[in-house]
């Protein structure tokens, strides 16, 4: 499949990468036509590794990922444009975290960035997914020492079966569906608890699995 | 132990049993001196349980178990009187969900209820813990089917020893120490998440392991 990955960080080279191994063609998007971190990546990658600005990637992709960080995910969206995203399934894995300040939420408990996305491009299936691992567990689950959950959240059961489809071929096999898009606050608030669960745990490699009775 | 539990609902009723089979001696606060739920309550649980207002239970306790609505807290706790919790441990297991409308916070992100009790009684060791599960699992953590793990939020490493020491008397096996009172917000923001997975399992009775690497 072509798949679109928008952001040339380590979510976006790691999940790009993994595509490429998984046999997909991968198109990664930035701000500018040949961003440096894209070209190097893409050179290491093969030729199955593209790189674009984030219309090309968008337009490129059956399937696009926003892996740019929560704060310039809007931004980077309008760039890549509603037009190459109509119809197509966006997997959202960025955090509305104000990084460069105390950590806190730009968007929360009324809203969230999963619910913007669909409304600045409501032709559009947005998929919130990922966004609760860190880098080294998100195409790497079966590192984790037990089986944990990831989730899904969207207004498409379609999109949501389409994007299982892609969680299980980066090996998650728990994957649950926590309803339509507006239960993305509850995955983007989660990260409040994230953030101190590194602390206590000294580590980024973890992640929770729901345990019933 | 001489302990007091503020509130009469399903979570404070739990806690209060739990304490008395514990051998403790417990009574039962709420507003009025003699609420039927509470009369009814110690009534049942023999010359151990005792019920008063909050001012008493608060008094008579040695540690205090906040179990009253998130959003009555403040205004019980108030009632209960510094004084009365001055230089003692109150371990609050209350979320500041708005039931009554669409389960948003009605305080998150940049404060949390947690913060709000420290602030108001400065001289009493504020200890967040059990917020996250169900009344049916907060004594109970056995009955689910792996271990899973409750988190102690608090200013006072001793306090959040000896909070520990009660949560191991309730079953608990893993006990997480995930910082100061300002941690309060991730747990109390996890709630948007437990909401979402309780419709998710269609179970109440669950809760969540960290599994690292």
């Amino acid at each position: 499949m072509n798949i679109g990955v928008l952001g040339t960080g380590v979510v976006g080279q790691t999940i790009g990468s993994k595509l490429v191994q998984l046999g997909h063609t991968v198109m990664m998007g930035s701000r500018d036509e040949a961003n440096p971190k894209a070209v190097t990546w893409a050179k290491q990658e093969g030729n199955k590794a593209l790189f674009g600005n984030f219309a090309g990637a968008a337009a490129f992709g059956e399937i696009i990922f926003n892996c740019t960080l929560g704060s310039a995910s809007l931004d980077a969206l309008k760039q890549a444009g509603a037009e190459n995203m109509k119809g197509k399934i966006l997997i959202d894995t960025a955090n509305p975290i104000d990084y460069d300040g105390d950590w806190s939420l730009t968007v929360c408990n009324t809203d969230s960035l999963g619910e913007q996305i669909q409304r600045a491009f409501p032709d559009t299936h947005v998929v919130k997914s990922l966004n609760i691992v860190n880098y080294t567990v998100i195409v790497d689950p079966e590192k984790l020492l037990e089986r944990t959950d990831i989730f899904v959240n969207g207004n498409s059961a379609d999109a949501k079966a389409a994007v299982s489809s892609i969680l299980r071929s980066f090996g998650w096999k728990s994957i649950i569906d926590l309803g339509d898009i507006t239960s993305s606050r509850a995955v983007e608030m989660y990260m409040v608890l994230w953030r101190v669960l590194r602390v206590a745990t000294s580590s980024t490699r973890f992640n929770i699995k729901v345990v019933q009775s």
